[in-house]
């Protein structure tokens, strides 16, 4: 007579709350909680007053930050003081180089409202974005101001920092001369490359909009004689060539025909032996275990006409379709691995 | 001048994006996939079909789902055959008793958009749900649909089953011989307490439209020797005499006027010796560890006037207030705590 509990709904709830904790998140971003306590630790009364914030919810917001691991504090409630993790403190604090909170503002502005429209984007095929009701996607605007591009320029490249390295430290980079970044950004990737080994020569291609704050950084970090920037269209112009073409979360934003030309375009570029190189959240060949990889995927119907993730198997069919000899994976940072086509 | 990974933005990253697995999860509830898998595996194509789904993210949906565990799949693409998991068949399957969607469909369609205005209602501690718009929250609505009620009785007690059931077992019931679980909904609480215990006389204690549908639960339970149910309104009536008074998840909907006025009514109903049981994700003491207890407590904000989550320290300051002699705290199923007091 007596009742068993499993199974349990417990992975069913987590997952299908799990916006909770985001927004939370997203929220405290959006209102520069992290910017605020970058200048200091700072009890709740001083974070309610900065920030506007009602009696009723504060310590639930701010706790709940920490708790899960965003903020850390000692005292509670009307004692309590609240500090960054060094995380918070180094990712979302937006006087840093290395704030990614760009990506997270426009992930609470955009994003999250769009997502709601997902069931719609699965019976249609059709973006949910500005798109939908004729507007234009916010990349025009973040271009035409240089601030906000050079912000959303650090963002992307502090989500992609720990790919970046690995992949310089780990690929073998002893056969090679010079390396090509497309769509090359801020020329971060190009800059990790060149300090992990420094035989390496790098060109940066990117937007002509995006050259003054990429020289900026490069000459920053001291590069300009390892990193050459390079301005053009990789939908118009041909890639420079190198010895290795690199493209970060580039192919993802196109549909398969646009995918091909890029990789058709990166292999008239490279020489015999050389080696295309595609950065992205690889899905596993059995697309059952890299779910940020297929959720990535979902996010590129909400945000393109046609884009879409892809694996490995994939990668394989489309460069050997082009003509390259061989490929290979290397696994990078969470989710990401490197896709390497040799010529 | 090599450079390094640590410290690293994924955390951040993760519960930045983890909207995108909640509502790939809440839109397939929705769409009523798990109900269509409980009648037999289906391939890729029959799904379609069925839903009205386009061919861009058929796959992309599909998988990431696999990919979180929700579906198992053989074949891939257009060899794929999905089937629910173990967990997704008992609990999403609209047409068994243990469905807990109910709750789901509600935070697709109700909390996702409302959630949105999070910040709003931190900075005016305002509630950010229908009421915003002089609206009614659904739950009126609900109770006047006895179909719409009983869905939506059996997905709350199947969400709290896990609690049920441990308390029903760690509980020492020796000392006592009846039960009044007030909010007692179906009468699953008592059902699974007289099971386990079955020298304890439970009475249900919610209003006069649950009570024809607790009526039916525990008939086919057989156990209406066992549980009795009382029709009344906590707010309006007093509570009936027992030796232990149970609230499950009642208390958080309130403010802390309300708290007391129901943990007197509790101490009045009770015997010398007599326990008051009230379950809910208790928040842990520090307000560091329990962050889906504090985001219960947003969620009060988004759907309440004046509602808020607790710690077991306030629980025994409001029962010490009260009259209660002494205190314990008993672990349940994951986030979710019984908070005990001893008259």
């Amino acid at each position: 007579m007596e009742t068993q509990i499993k199974p349990s709904p417990a992975a069913i709830l987590q997952i299908g709350t799990g916006f909770w904790a985001s927004k939370t998140l997203l929220t405290a971003v959006n209102m520069n909680l992290f910017t605020l306590l970058a200048n200091g630790e700072k009890s709740g009364q001083d974070i309610q007053a900065k920030l506007g914030l009602h009696n009723r919810s504060l310590y639930d917001f701010l706790d709940a930050l920490v708790a899960l691991g965003f903020l850390s504090r000692t005292g509670i409630k009307e004692t309590a003081v609240y500090k960054n993790t060094e995380d918070t403190n180094l990712f979302l604090d937006k006087n840093k180089p290395s704030y990614i909170g760009g990506i997270l503002e426009m992930a609470n502005n955009r994003l999250y409202p769009f997502w709601n429209d997902l069931e719609e984007g699965l019976k249609t095929g059709l973006p949910q974005n500005e798109s939908k009701n004729n507007g234009q996607p916010p990349f025009e605007l973040i271009y035409a101001d240089p601030a906000k591009l050079s912000e959303f320029i650090h963002a992307m490249a502090g989500v992609q920092t720990g790919n970046f390295i690995t992949f310089s430290k780990e690929f073998d980079f002893s056969n090679y001369k010079t390396l090509c970044d497309i769509g090359g950004s801020g020329g971060h990737f190009s800059a990790h490359i060149v300090m992990n080994n420094p035989h390496i020569h790098c060109t940066s291609f990117d937007l002509l909009p995006v050259e003054p704050i990429a020289k900026d950084i490069i000459n920053t970090m001291n590069l300009s004689d390892n990193v050459t920037l390079a301005s053009g269209d990789f939908f118009e112009d041909d890639f420079p060539k190198a010895d290795i073409i690199t493209m970060g979360n580039v192919l993802h934003d196109w549909g398969e025909q646009d995918k091909l030309m890029l990789i058709e375009k990166a292999y008239r570029a490279l020489p015999i032996g050389g080696a295309l190189v595609v950065i992205e959240n690889i899905i596993d060949d059995a697309r059952s275990k890299n779910a940020f990889g297929l959720l990535m995927s979902l996010n590129m119907l909400i945000e393109t006409e046609k884009g879409f993730d892809f694996t490995f198997e994939d990668f394989n069919k489309w460069t050997k379709q082009v003509g390259f000899k061989s490929t290979t994976l290397l696994p990078l940072a969470g989710p990401a691995s490197a896709a390497i086509a040799y010529k």
